[in-house]
């Protein structure tokens, strides 16, 4: 019954995907403004490559997005802005289109992928959906443009929000027109926005939560360990994807529950957390120092739902010393594999 | 065993209520004061008509609060209180026994509709509940008096919060003493405090979530879409119901996690958002400038779940050209329908 | 298969923990130090005595934290700190081996009990996990080393957080290496730590959401009421537990979404809410004055997600009127055996 409603409510959508869809705007034609008011040009410029990677253990397709070609990852390439900043990103579609075609619930959707951002500005055309006609076709390309529109402030009065945040991107066409296939496939990656005067971090580790029990698409003992060397700056980004919901807990470190993890000032009452609520495409982050206060360690870093942790949605967050010892491997862990994970903030 | 348990836990309850519970005060008599410390005498008045309507696709029963006779809706109509405000609102139970005596899940619960309220400062005799008798048979009225009590502040210190917020309100009777029948039959609507000196929006749209995967008791494509012309402020009033957790998610726009969405100061490190989890009975609301930097256009608007998006938990913000133009329609949405929804806050 | 993966990550897991896996520090020698910076000696002392009670209606093991032996209690003893305090807790393991042998899910987890915390600081060797060596078998008995490390600012700027708020503590290797089967049998309790200048509340109730839909480890009716007299200042800890999700609601009453429940200030645009998103391991706390401007009366406390609350996920905060009247009992209950939800924040 759910499935054949899914049908009905995707046919719906789709009577309406063949004709243009394009928002309109009087000052710019018929085609809609490209870019956010603020944009005059973008400043920065990269290409995202969209691929099939080796299926799941379970025969699932796999898709990632890299920043060359053959680099794909899940999650893809950790994004970092400064507000103020506008980037282009052309996406390239090198998935075999019938992979994308065995992936749709409804052969009505079109073929294709897409970039769907949070938090940053863009206009319909760079949303990334099928309605705005916003996804790139198998062997096509399409370039996206996010304006991280900054903070205005008048006679200290906050005028315009600005979009500094720890958000992602995702794929929204893929599978259903929410890209519920291309999410849980691996099409996905942080966006971390900073204000100009946000302290860099030594490292940024990105935890998406689901779908399933898993951190990214792994479970422990296969996830990697994140580590770092006591006294580092490193900073956690925490993406909610799939259906469930979920609780991030960190042993031993606290943050604030803003956007930056860190208290504005002595009288700021904002609450210290180490155990948050995630649900899906909720998006979060924080800076901590490595060790602080606690030493270094193998600090447990885990889903608090019980039934979650107990199958493995947890990893150890390594804290090594800065005195030449190393904190001993736990549970025959090697660090491997945790590249993906690990994107220095001082490219 | 489920069913048993809640047989038994209702008689349990249900044991103290044919006796008078309600609240005493050494003040006021045995019954207890009618309405909370600060109000000297109500300063607005308004009659909310309960009504059963046409039933659901699924022959379950529905019902609404009104403004006036034969104008129910689901939700019911938005209330807006400034604070220092106090309104008694004479609630009149339109709906025939024999629906009532229907949808109760023990025959030993009271027949009746009541208005509980979330928020705002009340006696236990306007709290809506079966065990203070706070409720109101069929055919007859009640008045529940409610105070939207003033932040108090001495010397910068605050010493009373208010009561600003974006709230809700709801039957607290019908088919439980928790009114899970009622709610989930239509008997809830948004509240809204404002402190005197907060911006007034130009729309307000108000979206529920749940019960199931809709938006109010509807899903896309029957979900109307949330039209403004661009520029227009508008805000969003999100309320979960039911038994089940969301996350709220708007394409192209941001807000601050606080009480307005806005920020107080440059300094302001809140956690700028745009999807947020929305457990049961969780309200949150925020103003945003439609198409703010990001132009007109058809804006999605969905729960952030995949699998509640997927099968119909979405409908559009379509942002109308303010240069004349009109957004194409998207997927044959006809916009109508949705007056229940968008209340202007200038009346 | 669930089954199967759990047993293949915890033998994964065990294989480290016969070899001494505790963390390394330069400064302190191969076994680490065994407290946190800033904490030269504990000033504080207690005991704990982990001990097995009754069983539960359907037979499963309970076990308790307590200050006494033979005190034991479901939620164990509130532990309050100030910032600045660093406090050694020596607890007890009085189960039985056989007991604790019942509940594992894997024969090679050793048996043991913990005290795992949230919020404040410790080294690895008082964290409370397997892999950690941080537990005590029973008959054996084990010193934990908690830091209120306070929040340090220089020119008004923040350079270390602090750890008050409204934490929890629970075993973390009963059942599985996250405690699952101790925390599911009662072992956990609250962490109130405060800053110096906090206001000290009347009362403070524990309010433990889960598993499944109990308080603490009780329902409707069973559960104990929450009593106050009208004007005293009282504090509300609320803990998620197991692997559900929860809205905590209290009637006529709301506070602040930050550390406190109260405002900094007379612009804090902190959301005002009286009903919170909890998930497990989420702690958060606030301080209201008993019927401030609504009055005595039977002030219902509730899970406000329907099924819960349908199937006894409440009860009712009981504002006593202070002069002298009381309000009369609501549905039969007696107020009793609630002491250990009540622990007076002036010892």
């Amino acid at each position: 019954m759910k499935a054949a409603r899914l049908r009905a409510v995707l046919a719906a959508v789709l009577v309406g995907s063949v004709a243009p869809a394009v928002a309109s705007s009087g000052s710019s034609g018929s085609s809609g403004p490209d870019r956010a008011a603020g944009c005059v040009t973008p400043t920065t410029h990269r290409t995202m490559y969209v691929e099939e990677l080796a299926p799941g253990p379970d025969g699932s397709p796999r898709l990632g997005y890299g920043s060359a070609p053959g680099a794909a990852s899940i999650p893809g390439p950790t994004i970092e802005m400064v507000e103020g900043e506008c980037l282009a990103i052309t996406v390239v579609n090198d998935v075999p289109a019938a992979t994308l075609a065995a992936m749709r619930t409804d052969p009505s959707l079109p073929l294709g992928v897409s970039l769907h951002v949070h938090g940053v500005k863009y206009t319909p055309s760079s949303d990334g959906t099928v309605h705005n006609q916003s996804f790139v076709p198998p062997g096509e390309s399409r370039t996206y443009i996010w304006y991280a529109a900054p903070r205005v402030t008048v006679a200290n009065r906050v005028v315009s929000l600005g979009t500094a945040g720890y958000w992602w991107y995702h794929d929204h066409v893929v599978g259903t027109d929410h890209g519920t296939g291309g999410v849980g496939a691996g099409l996905f990656g942080a966006l971390v926005v900073r204000r100009p005067t946000d302290p860099r971090p030594d490292r940024t580790f990105v935890v998406p939560m689901g779908p399933g029990v898993s951190f990214g698409l792994q479970r422990h003992p296969d996830m990697p360990e994140l580590v770092a060397r006591q006294g580092e700056r490193v900073e956690f980004v925490v993406i909610g994807l799939g259906d469930g919901f979920h609780t991030f807990h960190l042993h031993g470190h606290n943050w604030a529950d803003n956007r930056t993890g860190m208290l504005v000032s002595a009288a700021d009452e904002t609450a210290l957390i180490d155990n948050k609520t995630v649900g899906p495409a909720d998006s979060f982050g924080f800076q901590v120092i490595a060790g602080e206060e606690v030493g270094p360690g193998a600090w447990m870093v885990h889903c608090h739902v019980q039934a979650h942790s107990d199958t493995g949605m947890m990893t150890f967050f390594r804290v090594e010393s800065n005195e030449g010892g190393a904190v001993p491997a736990v549970s025959g862990h090697e660090v491997s594999g945790h590249e993906h994970m690990h994107h220095g903030a001082h490219p």
